[in-house]
């Protein structure tokens, strides 16, 4: 049993690899644009540069996929906010588009970011995929033009198209700079874990949750942005404590020492309403066993 | 003297042709990229197919230009509202940004539409630049998100960027099958000249103008969305009765006989503030005028 075949592109990423699994599960036949295969050896892999025009055709046209579930884009982290790399990747899925569409695809699911929307209130509601839009990085406006235009030409074709806007993630694969697994890595070598204001809040979502979300909502038939997040807030002082318990070394944890980047808006979280209730994903997050899964990898994965 | 040298995309079409000797006489080096070279010699011709993407950027790099004035797109007359090669102006577009920033050029200007504004009050009054944006065309999408990313884009890049939003042109060398030109051939040729809705109100803009006042704007430094328009809103049956007496033949005019296109919003008006107080274009536009040079110009080119 086949419910079609998906072509998951950044397939052996950090949200890709987890979308795989459970897409699999669900009966789809998987495939996987990327440049490396995917390291639990689900999907058919299939070696291409998305950025080059003729490369990323050929695969459509001779793939014919049902579903695309496109993950990939750039997001060096340190980088990819400003970076002019952004471009490349909007016009990248532009063109992932108009050759599913000329292939007679049926649906088109990308990914968003919780920067589309205007934070200007200081987060002080969880966003409602209708509220205002009004991004201040490159990466959040070229994810947003991305998606209204996509909105507008598949609405035209008659393809099916959604857009999971994604919130905060870590876990398993992360980039090592980001919080999670820089905290748990200083803190397996037995290093000052530091972090930056403990006060700020985040909506974060184990990426093994998303990328089960993202299966379930391209199986789906919801149509438009839905935020992919699990509707909760948590302070980054509570996941630092976390994993200061977890690894047992709490004195090792020194939250508000990472001076820098400045952490605005105070509040990210997300209404997750859509999620549940048209997409009918129901998040169960033990959030310590979460952060316990991310240390594991990397005790698995880095001896510093 | 030159003031810097400026490719004009789409210089040999409907609007770039008009702005080539502005800008020559502004004492720019003018290059054209098109498919065709421009009729009044004006201009060192490239042929260059944008939508290629080596061709687009091994112009930028062996040009080198201080500015680019962005015309091309497709605008085939009764299909691009919701063409799907809309989509491919817009990576054209994004890839044409890169290079240029790559390159170090200075000023790039593109050209917007009316069609990107809310016009969901059935345009009670004149809209400004900062109006609220809600295309529902995807060439007006399109035309949008461009801009949007572009603005990132060149803000971070350090390069100057405006964007000029289009209302309704006409004159020589416009599509047949637009209003004045569709109407005026067939007043030539002594058939009954139809048009729709006549109370519909556009701001007509005669395109010489047009290309006169994007001209300006590409020399000035004027940042963002600029409305090219004359500020005056004018009915389809005006124009249709100045057609009908400048051809003297009145009884030919046939006032809301051509069924088919809903002419909505009633009225699209554009308050020109920006282009007349910071730009520094003051148009005086003798409506009669600039259709009699219409009527000539079909005269001179077409006996059906």
């Amino acid at each position: 049993l086949t419910r079609g075949s998906v072509l998951v592109t950044g397939g052996s990423g950090f949200i890709g690899h987890w979308t795989l699994e459970p897409l699999a599960q669900r009966g789809f036949d998987v495939h996987i644009a990327a440049r490396s295969p995917s390291i639990n050896g689900i999907g058919q892999f299939h070696y291409v540069n998305l950025l080059d025009a003729n490369e990323s055709e050929q695969l459509i046209v001779n793939l014919r996929p049902t579903h695309i579930l496109h993950c990939a884009w750039d997001v060096t982290h340190g980088r990819f906010w400003n970076a002019p790399e952004n471009l490349d990747w909007v016009v990248a899925t532009l063109r992932l588009a108009r050759a599913f569409a000329s292939c007679k695809g049926r649906r088109f699911v990308g990914l968003g970011t919780c920067a589309e929307y205007d934070w200007s209130d200081d987060g002080a509601r969880p966003r409602r995929e209708d509220d205002l839009l009004r991004p201040t990085s490159l990466y959040g406006q070229a994810k947003l033009s991305t998606a209204s235009v996509l909105q507008a030409f598949f609405s035209i074709e008659e393809i099916s198209f959604a857009w999971g806007r994604m919130f905060h993630l870590f876990g398993p694969r992360e980039a090592a700079g980001r919080l999670v697994a820089s905290m748990a890595r200083a803190l397996i070598a037995g290093e000052r874990a530091v972090c930056g204001a403990g006060h700020v809040v985040r909506d974060f979502m184990p990426v093994q949750q998303a990328g089960a979300a993202l299966a379930m909502l391209l199986e789906s038939n919801v149509e438009g942005p839905v935020n992919v997040a699990t509707g909760r807030g948590t302070s980054i002082e509570t996941i630092a404590h976390l994993l200061g318990e977890i690894s047992g070394r709490p004195d090792l944890v020194a939250i508000g020492a990472l001076p820098g980047a400045v952490a605005t808006p105070s509040v990210m979280t997300a209404d997750v309403s859509r999620l549940r209730q048209e997409v009918g994903f129901s998040n169960v997050i033990d959030l310590r066993q979460a952060l316990m899964a991310a240390m594991q990898y990397w005790q698995v994965h880095e001896s510093r």
